[in-house]
């Protein structure tokens, strides 16, 4: 059986030439870099070049690097350490709607601890508007947290005009770039936020190791205390191969960027227009066009969508209804929902984030797919009816 | 140059067997385990075999396993995670003077959130007496966390013991078994503790992976927030690779417990006896008789410890003069301190910590290697006119 994996927003594929970056340092180079010898100093100096390397991908100093375990460590350390470091300063904290898990349960966590959490409302494409985070801020805010781009959806936020306004309040921004990192063009000094969350396993990198940029003197609490690692900030063994890994990953990303967008933003055209001609009653979801390369994300009517991903699952084609963090909750997208999108059109989501070895056989073996299981699966729907009707609406 | 690696404490190798393992991770089944199709279930299975495997090393349930990103995660989530559910019913928690950077810092970070800490002493081996734990118990001590062993001076402490005390006192008990976990048998059964930290580097598993037992039905706030991972424990993409390794070496370490248990001890003693008989002033630190079988520490006396490991590199030795998470601070160390070591003689720290590789010509080699960097360093040392007065004692 054909075999097609359009679920890079869960995880991408590590890259054969990161793996073998990271090799050595299973094998060989297996020291601890914070021992004295010479098992410790091979180890110490991957992980900085490793630093290097990542930094370099999005224009900041390498000092600036702090690795993590994951994105959403990176996430949890950036929202509760930057807010613990702040709060005589003030106990507000803004964020939207629409972010990932580790940004939204951060924030609950805060509130339990005394914090006041304002989240933003976005438009119907999923937009952060800067007015909307300008009317949101007070003379207690301290931290402003917005997603650079939503994984779910794609839509791209205007990230270096909302700076401006949470700059000009006096508050700390930090931005989660797990999305964006190694996708799309990042420079830190144009971005103009203080703290930007990477994940390795997002552009081809290991599982297991994400970075949080900080800006050069801003003070944050560490989520992990013990050893004096990360410069104090974040403590535990470093995961040397991964670390390297992410390493690589980021200087393939950074030297391939411009014809892996290329070669993304083609199939996902080909494959939202092709979806869009062949299943009516077929919405894209997120910004036409300030989008991820990679993300060609749907609502399909009159549809369940798990039962859709299951039969795309049965033909050999990994998709997704949204993030891979709740697929095993079950529930109506927050993403979709704050973006106004009904529950029984937001049921039928169906999101295919596309990879660099993705090719357009894979996109067409999709769209010749997906037809006949929507087909068969409205016939089956309670909602079969009211899908009859509105075609003799339409026709 | 031979090289031989006694730094084992820092981060052990990992085994030929435990990447070969891991490798089809990376390369093949790269899902997230989350995922609703193959990519995910293939993953998702590894990963749950992998939990089966570590609860078999500690003799749990699969499921009363939580994997994190290091032994520091696992000991900062313990901490942290239990005081703050169980804090409705008290404030108190109890610690040895002799635990982990991880367990010592995590508990100075609930002090600055109003809970009190009490940390008991050991006696000059080491050693923490049940009794003093005992005396140390209030009303509203609701976590007592004491290390199962010191991996800086080998001591074993009596945890079952110590776990009778603290039941009898209603609080919850956690031990960190880093430096035992896969090295000598655990059964959380007969150690009655409530949760206890592993860290897979330590046995042969790859960094970056560690994982905390936690007996069912306990309750815990989780460090990391966001997605459903680890039952909703512990949030972030599961670093499944990594995880495999952790479940694989789990499963040597298992398996090959007594076979390495006394090709180490073999090691230590000739270690040992040997460097006791040819360097005079050499005090074996930790316990006689209860200590971890790879390890071998020292202090020497009239020696600035820091050079002797940089001449030791010098010659190919892998050694350490304590926990590498502190090894750049060039503090003396907080375990030695404990056990009451002036700081003159502290600061002559030595440790080989012996691996699964590590031979009899290792052994020898460092016997041959260490003498002249000794006597060497006690020449230059502004200790020398006390120290040939003492030889002067001692003849």
């Amino acid at each position: 059986m054909k075999k097609a994996y359009l679920d890079n927003i869960a995880t991408t594929l590590v890259l054969p030439e990161v793996l073998e970056a990271m090799l050595p340092y299973f094998r060989d180079v297996y020291g601890n870099p914070a021992s004295l010898h010479d098992w410790g100093d091979g180890a110490r100096e991957a992980i900085e070049e490793a630093r290097g390397q990542v930094a370099a991908l999005i224009g900041s100093r390498p000092e600036e690097i702090i690795f993590t375990g994951s994105g959403t460590e990176a996430n949890n350390f950036a929202i509760k350490g930057l807010a613990q470091a702040q709060q005589s300063r003030g106990k507000h904290i803004v964020i939207s709607g629409i972010e990932h898990f580790s940004v939204l349960h951060s924030a609950k966590t805060l509130e339990k601890r005394g914090f006041e959490v304002t989240r933003i409302p976005v438009d119907r494409h999923g937009l952060v508007h800067p007015d909307a985070v300008a009317k949101s801020l007070r003379e207690d805010t301290i931290l402003v947290s917005i997603m650079h781009a939503n994984s779910e959806v794609g839509t791209i936020e205007p990230i270096a005009e909302i700076a401006k306004v949470v700059k000009r309040a006096g508050a700390l921004f930090h931005t989660d770039a797990v999305a964006t990192g190694g996708t799309i063009p990042i420079d830190v000094k144009e971005l103009e936020v203080d703290a930007l969350s990477l994940a390795a396993n997002q552009f081809y990198g290991p599982k297991g190791v994400g970075a949080l940029w900080l800006r050069k003197g801003t003070r944050i609490i560490p989520l992990l205390d013990g050893g004096v690692q990360e410069e104090g900030r974040r403590a535990g063994t470093e995961n040397v191969p991964a670390i390297v890994g992410m390493g690589k990953a980021a200087e393939l990303a950074r030297q391939g960027m411009s014809p892996r967008t290329a070669h993304l933003s083609r199939l996902r055209d080909r494959l939202i227009q092709g979806l869009i001609a062949t299943i009516d009653h077929t919405i894209l979801t997120g910004h036409p066009g300030q989008r991820l390369p990679g993300n060609a994300s749907f609502c399909i009517e009159f549809i369940e969508g798990e039962a859709m991903l299951m039969l795309l699952a049965s033909e050999g084609i990994a998709a997704s209804s949204g993030s891979a963090c709740t697929s095993r909750a079950l529930k109506t997208s927050h993403v979709l929902t704050a973006m106004g999108i009904p529950p029984e059109i937001a049921q039928g989501s169906l999101l295919f984030s596309l990879g660099v070895d993705n090719t357009e056989e894979d996109v067409d073996y999709v769209l010749e797919a997906l037809p006949p299981i929507v087909d068969r699966l409205r016939q089956m729907s309670p909602l079969y009816g009211k899908f009859l009707k509105s075609q003799r609406g339409v026709r």
